[in-house]
């Protein structure tokens, strides 16, 4: 197999599915241990998600916010990294299968597959509405977006130009807020600097939520604070509008029509289908139900972390599918399993240690959640942003992204907003309404 | 039409097509004017070309070297920007004919749309051996890049292995020496660096040329100190050897055959198609003729400049498809319509001032033809640096590009490694030698 040509016997195998946070973290805890690690992704890269909103809001670059997967394992010469595609697990066999037919022996396997967005059974909304997991969806979003002004501009149509200048956003959680936020924030600087046929009032950003209020993971009084600074930044928020369909230009939610040029998804996550290849039927959200050392119930050496198991608090609720339960899982799986498989010492549960939940609404406006005590306003959107800068992969990444959020901060110029392909030929004819 | 829905009597409108170095540079001059003034482009933005070879390498990231032209021109309260193709032109009637069958009149036009790659008759070519336009081929090229070197750690066939490691830049120009000069070192980088089951003599960078000599542009003193400083990289060039075919995994030049990985055209560029708006078949590479005021032959109110222009010299021989000529013509026909439309004045003829010619060929290596003195070596390399520095569109861009450049320098590493889309499908299973 290719992660060991020569193998020492006796060195244990471990095989690590998925380079998210979870997967990442799990690696380097066994970083440089006499221990053979095998990371299989789908992609070259791996992606620091909470700052991907912006990427699709044409303020920051794909490479700002990911690394090559190579690159952050790099130092760790007991670890090998492949660009694959997982189609099954052999339980039995203990072998991992790949695409292409071939298959990766294991002693221990680590799931981290992460999640998908959940369009509860409307897999075809995909198309008109993509949500916000990879650099290629934030990608189109941006595009989409930046089109949506470029064909209002052309449009002699006021119904179609209103139309186009709709960005509708459709759940209410973090991401959604966020999107929210940047979308209108962009819209109204682009109007008033750099396009000459469009007004302010034209323009419009819906956020869609199905359930009574939106953040509904975060206390009242921020989800009331949220509201005014969405609200102040021009953003309509309605609740209680379940999604009932959505086509390329109009989203219907409970009775209401709204014609978009803009959609996107946001609207809860489910679990990748690694469940299937254990033959296990995911409980919640597809995700898989894990014992309190992360092995999966029935396999004890097979291991399920971040947003695709579905761990416990002490309490006996289920772990949020969060950044920080993801990364936390892994350092603590990564340490257990050396700790196993070389002094043969059992770990501890799993705990998980609450850092805290945060969103931000836009310029100025974030809010922080401890438990204990809240914080919101213009402190909590410098901490956010201190935070966010922080927990990036390297000193460059953060050099250049600071530098980019001060440049926006003092200018409100936004860095990215291109369009990558031959723009003109998706601009329909039927939206040219130029003379003729 | 759409560039000015309320026209002021008598206030003259000029049409620019394409918002390159020469499009841009005239729609500049007649900033604030009491002119009319429309610039039409396919893409959203603008591209600082003589960069774009380290987007195809992973050292930038598209938008630090491009911005949307509106941003570029929001500024000018006279220029509307319209994002969308021309398919015609009606020199009778001055009108531009657009895609969607709409047209926009003009007194005058300017046509500045520029070059594209030579194929010789072969476009067939073209899609395994992507040119350097646009943002789109270079991700392309980045991609396919990184993937081969994905690929070769996969593969357990040494024959494969290198041929995956072997890249192949067609044409001997500045921009197939930089390519190659790039890839060579990203190449070496990473196999050291990242990738376990590579060596060094696996990987080879193969500059072909059809004629005797690479950089043909260049002072011989300068193309031998690029031959050495190539050689040293580990780029291997070959000389007097037309390409005779071009095929996913093999490129065939005189009688020799290369099987290799990732293919580059850089052999010559041809003008845009936009002399058969008019009627005109193009000269030496499909260039334009135009008179010395840059007014296309036969037609006083239409003007051709930057690649797509076949200018001349003083001393009678066509100025070179260069960004300093494009900008140059771009300032002059600005210059010169605004006198000649609101004051009535005719301008002298247009002169090319040569600002000298450079390429540079890695690390440390660039080199410099001013004409009467020449330059190479480290202070070349320096001073290439600062000029393109300087070039860029705006404060924030040079910052974040110094950043990296200085940040890549002192590791070696290199920012923008990513493989967009899901890279694992693109892998063939056949390349996949891993052990079953």
């Amino acid at each position: 197999m290719p992660q060991a040509s020569m193998p020492q016997a006796g060195t244990p195998r471990v095989v690590i599915v998925g380079a998210g946070f979870a997967g990442l973290a799990a690696a380097r805890a066994l970083g440089n241990a006499a221990i053979d690690v095998t990371v299989i992704d789908r992609r070259n890269h791996n992606l620091f998600q909470p700052l991907l909103y912006q990427v699709a809001t044409a303020a920051l670059s794909p490479a700002d916010i990911s690394e090559p997967i190579r690159r952050t394992l790099g130092r760790y010469r007991n670890i090998e990294v492949m660009l694959a595609e997982v189609t099954g697990v052999d339980a039995a066999a203990r072998t991992v299968r790949l695409n292409g037919g071939s298959s990766l022996p294991y002693d221990r396997l680590v799931i981290a597959t992460g999640s998908e967005y959940n369009y509860f059974g409307h897999d075809d909304w995909r198309t008109w509405a993509p949500g916000l997991k990879t650099i290629h969806e934030a990608r189109l979003i941006r595009q989409r977006l930046l089109l949506a002004f470029e064909k209002a501009e052309l449009s002699r149509d006021p119904d179609e130009k209103k139309a186009l200048l709709t960005s509708v956003i459709i759940g209410g959680g973090p991401t959604g807020v966020e999107m929210a936020g940047a979308i209108a924030e962009l819209g109204r600087f682009m109007i008033t600097r750099d396009f000459r046929k469009l007004e302010h009032d034209q323009m419009r950003v819906v956020l869609v939520e199905a359930g009574p209020k939106i953040l509904a993971a975060f206390p009242d009084n921020l989800v009331q604070y949220a509201l005014r600074e969405l609200e102040k930044t021009g953003v309509e928020v309605l609740t209680n509008l379940p999604v009932v369909s959505v086509t390329k230009d109009e989203v219907v939610a409970g009775s209401t029509r709204i014609r978009t040029g803009c959609v996107i998804w946001g609207a809860g996550v489910k679990a990748s289908p690694a469940g299937k290849w254990l033959g296990i039927e995911g409980k919640a959200g597809g995700r898989i139900p894990v014992e309190p050392d992360l092995s999966i119930t029935g396999f004890p050496d097979i291991f399920a972390i971040g947003d695709t198991a579905l761990g416990l608090a002490e309490d006996g609720k289920p772990l949020p599918a969060l950044a920080q339960v993801a990364k936390q899982q892994g350092e603590y799986l990564g340490k257990a399993l050396k700790e196993k498989l070389l002094d043969g010492k059992a770990a501890g549960p799993f705990r998980f240690h609450d850092r805290g939940n945060t969103a931000v609404i836009g310029r100025n406006a974030a809010i922080f959640d401890f438990g204990r005590w809240t914080l919101k306003g213009h402190v909590a959107w410098l901490l956010w942003a201190i935070v966010h800068v922080y927990l990036l992969v390297n000193f460059e990444k953060r050099l250049l992204v600071s530098i980019q959020w001060i440049w926006r901060y003092l200018t409100r110029q936004r860095g990215a907003r291109l369009i990558d392909e031959n723009a003109a030929a998706f601009v329909p004819s039927s939206t040219q309404r130029t003379e003729t």
